[in-house]
């Protein structure tokens, strides 16, 4: 009962502290619970909960098991949210509470929600709650908490990023002119590297360098650990003007440096700024020059420019080439007899990534995932005891890759063998769900909730749906999730813009039975003007054929055939040159038309 | 130069008074303007501004010319709205500005988003700037301006509204337990008649009695001019324990007489309550205990109870005979050679809808349409030089009728003989829009901004798009536009509910060429539960056939196909025993399956 100790622990410590209610941040949630997901926890002496999505409503099902916390699905329309669920757990108790949050760890909007919460309940702050901040709080009880790991840094020219460090600053500081603020504090990582063309290696699968950068009308000024600098990049930094501050010094900056800068007024996202810092920032003389609002960045960094655009193109074919050898290695390994797990097949298309010159590692831990594994849309592909893939039913692999010129992020279901008649209409339902998002064409102006339906509709037909965003946005060389934009349910009012880069993955989960996604990414692009407006549409990014044989051709029409054939036909044309002349016509046979 | 002078005339009236800016309201814009669509103005010095939406572009280009009224066009990407626009133009005027206001005829939201927009604008309220409410100021240079009509009231029974005043009253009263409140003010009339089960004739086209009604845990109190009122009515009413006031006392009860009855918080939709009214209520002691929020009437009132889904379902079945009669008369006529016009069909529609028992009158004017006049999606009939129908092109028809058991709204758009290949494929796009919307499956919980985009798909398929929206609810026997649900782009999170009954009107606009709009009313109901969660649908309420011989069959799919021909025949079968012979055996031969 490892996971209980550890949340007994937790009360002891409350008790001595004389706290009602501890927040559990993401990144302390599997050590304290041995649940893997996303999530936040709320712990107080009688309960343990778990606020987290459907994605991982199975997966949290069974890793909670015996560990006494309890879930809490977010997103369905019952739920009460983890602000709520403290306002009415305390609504009874009439003393002063404290929620204790660890500020280095949660937002500001994060901890902001709790305190809204508590003072529309009719409490008032200081009075009948007190929010403490007590920054790394769980050291006490988690001895060998790791270290955050610092690695790397490297400078991107601009055959990678395009636009020049210089052209960018300029860019922002034309955002501060327009918003009338000397300053601007980035906190979301994948900005800070965006804006200074910098890579790193401190988030796994995310090539960030851990750090903060405060641009002001003429300084920008970086806070970072210099150990894994290049020396002539530092430099190269330093002669463009941009000033190499240490890494903990950001908060007696914002605590009260800035001001001796000149700087009276600070625009900040409180969506990325920690609510350590933010306290730094309000608890001092800024505290009415501080300026919440969305960073400017988020949506300048989602739409490609050229140069971008080429890369991730580049990133698909060589991420294709791989994938397409991954599967022929495959279905050939599997019809000699070979035993092979699910960790097995990941290992070897990482080691086929390995050799692609550009390779920095992957974008997110591969799912590889046969059969019922595959009903758990997150689902963590085990080392040990891993599932042995036989030759029938569904194998599904979600995978991707970081290049220096581009992310990739592609999921194949592929049919093992023989398959169940069930099997076969989620595999076709699912394709015309991805179809449709592919084919579609709309209006400037439109937002990815406004278009969602499209992949889903023909699920719904059916009655058949799936509990997870359809599309999300994709860096270029940075984090494979990224905003503002989303093609999801949620009322994102952000329009879908040329050079945005998409994902297109419905799909359908049966517990215990089967899992389908088809995934590609797909670029916005203009499709031309006429007396109804200003038109866009998506190109298809990803390169690598899709599986006929698991279709119900029935199920398809003229459009969708035609879509898909023209889909692998367009993959055997791009890669064949690449590939040996075995899988060249092994493709070849793989994409004939239906 | 009739509105241009009666522009001057209101430039006199505010350089006598001192005004800046005076806002028009709705109702005296077609007076001021000539524009009789829907909008409003903002009349300066040296402006005269309409707001409108791209429904009335082209009308109001029409109709404008020679005014110097300026169209700002709403819902376009780069608007400036209303409130803003005042904002900038006085952006530069640095003294106290008076912007006036007839706060009987702005409801509190509006005058409040102008107040917003200048305290954005950095002005202080009384010191910068002053909003005036003068109502019926315009009094003053519109002499002859029309009384507000009073006509008879009705008491209708539940074999009408299922539910009782007293079962109303008492849900109504447990929503103020909720709220924790003493008493809600209901300014929306249609909200006033479904709540007291009345109906009047105070409105065009829509059954209401002008009036308000308060209710409190305990007491009702009906503010309406007592005549017209049937005597036996009242006395039913009061033996109920609705206490019935005079209409024009009840600003005198907001600003003082509510604490006398006890009553010391009162919930008020600030959509609906005029600003006149709020200033009474808040310039008294109760300013403190009025609560801002949606009347909870406005979605009790959308989801129809069984026996107002009965009543919908007879009002559309003897609405289908009176159109396909009329649709009969018009072939017959036509092919008669003799000389019809826009005007004169309208007056036959209405002709025969007289006939029919219960019929009230129309639920809107109707919208007769030939040729280019459709392609203005409000097109306005004239009676004077109106179009002569000519045997070619299509002819659009969107009418409705009010009947004491239901309310209709259908639009068939029909060709009247050899039509172009644009109109062809614009008639089978929308069709096919139109069916999509119709057939849709979807989980509970969805909104219908979230499937509007399936009526749009088939357009955008083909770059075609319309701008208006493709769904709004209907009221029974009451408003034919009513929320809280709709079917848009917009982002509105109302969930569609089983019970609710929305249009699906999707159409294709070509200025100076056609217009094409398929128009039913649909119930939401529900489809039963899986293991994906619970599914709604909808049922088609409206029973008139659609023409085929205007169709591109190659356009539409085996699905299209099929719901059009189950479709037309449900129509034939329900409507054919309640024809004579000719009519059905035409109707037989108009509903064939494709």
């Amino acid at each position: 009962m490892l996971f209980r100790d550890r949340i007994y622990a937790v009360r002891d410590l409350m008790r001595s502290h004389g706290w009602d209610a501890v927040v559990i941040p993401e990144s302390q949630v599997a050590w304290l619970s041995g649940f893997t997901g996303e999530g936040e926890m709320v712990i107080t002496q009688d309960h343990a909960g778990l606020w987290t999505d459907s994605r991982y409503f199975i997966q949290a099902d069974r890793e909670l098991a015996g560990t006494g916390v309890e879930m809490h699905k977010k997103l369905v329309a019952d739920l009460v949210s983890l602000p709520q669920w403290i306002r009415k757990y305390f609504a009874e108790t009439y003393r002063d509470i404290v929620i204790t949050v660890d500020g280095q760890a949660l937002s500001f909007s994060a901890v902001d929600a709790i305190r809204e919460a508590l003072l529309d309940g009719g409490r008032e702050e200081g009075e009948d709650f007190h929010i403490v901040n007590a920054p790394d709080w769980i050291d006490a009880i988690w001895q060998d908490k790791p270290v955050a790991p610092h690695g790397p840094v490297m400078l991107l020219d601009t055959t990678y990023t395009g636009w020049t460090r210089e052209q960018k600053l300029s860019w922002l500081r034309g955002q501060l002119d327009a918003k009338g603020c000397d300053a601007i504090l980035l906190t979301a990582l994948d900005e800070v590297a965006w804006m200074l063309n910098v890579r790193g290696s401190d988030v796994p699968f995310v090539p960030v360098v851990r750090s903060y950068l405060i641009v002001t009308r003429k300084e920008a000024l970086w806070f970072v650990r210099k150990e894994g600098m290049p020396e002539d990049g530092l430099d190269a930094l330093q002669e463009e003007g941009i000033e190499i501050l240490d890494y903990d010094d950001v908060g007696l900056a914002l605590a009260g440096g800035l001001s001796d800068r000149g700087i009276l007024s600070l625009w900040f996202d409180p969506d990325t700024l920690n609510y350590d810092l933010y306290d730094a920032l309000m608890t001092h003389s800024l505290a009415d020059g501080a300026l919440a609002g969305r960073s400017p960045v988020t949506l300048r960094k989602a739409v490609k420019n050229e140069v971008e655009i080429a890369g991730m193109k580049k990133a698909h074919l060589v991420d294709g080439l791989a994938l397409e050898k991954f599967f022929y290695w495959l279905e050939r390994t599997l019809e000699a007899g070979t035993d092979i797990t699910e960790w097995e097949a990941a290992e070897k298309l990482a080691e086929i990534r390995r050799q692609i010159s550009g390779y920095q590692g992957d974008s997110f831990l591969t799912i590889s995932a046969y059969g019922p594994s595959a009903a758990l849309p997150h689902y963590v592909t085990q080392e040990l005891n891993s599932v042995r893939l036989a030759p029938e039913g569904l194998y599904l692999l979600d995978s991707g890759g970081q290049y220096l010129f581009g992310t990739t992020d592609c999921t194949r279901t592929l049919p093992l063998g023989p398959i169940t008649d069930l099997e076969r209409e989620d595999y076709t339902l699912v394709m015309k769900g991805h179809i449709a998002l592919a084919r579609a064409i709309f209006p400037k102006g439109t937002a990815g909730c406004q278009i969602d339906v499209l992949a889903r509709n023909p699920l719904w037909q059916c009655k058949r749906n799936f509990g997870h965003g359809t599309g999300h946005g994709v860096g270029s060389f940075l984090h494979v999730h990224e905003g503002p934009q989303s093609i999801r349910q949620d009322f994102n009012k952000q329009a879908l813009l040329p050079g945005m880069v998409v994902s297109d993955e419905p799909g359908i989960y049966r517990e215990d039975r089967h899992g389908v996604r088809h995934e590609n990414l797909l670029l916005c692009v203009e499709d031309g003007s006429n007396d109804f407006g200003t038109w866009l549409r998506f190109e298809t990014l990803t390169l690598c054929h899709y599986d006929t044989t698991a279709l119900a051709y029935e199920l398809l029409n003229t459009d969708e055939k035609e879509w898909l054939n023209a889909y692998n036909e367009r993959v055997y044309q791009t890669l064949s040159p690449h590939l040996g002349p075995e899988i060249s016509a092994w493709l070849r046979d793989k994409t004939r038309a239906i």
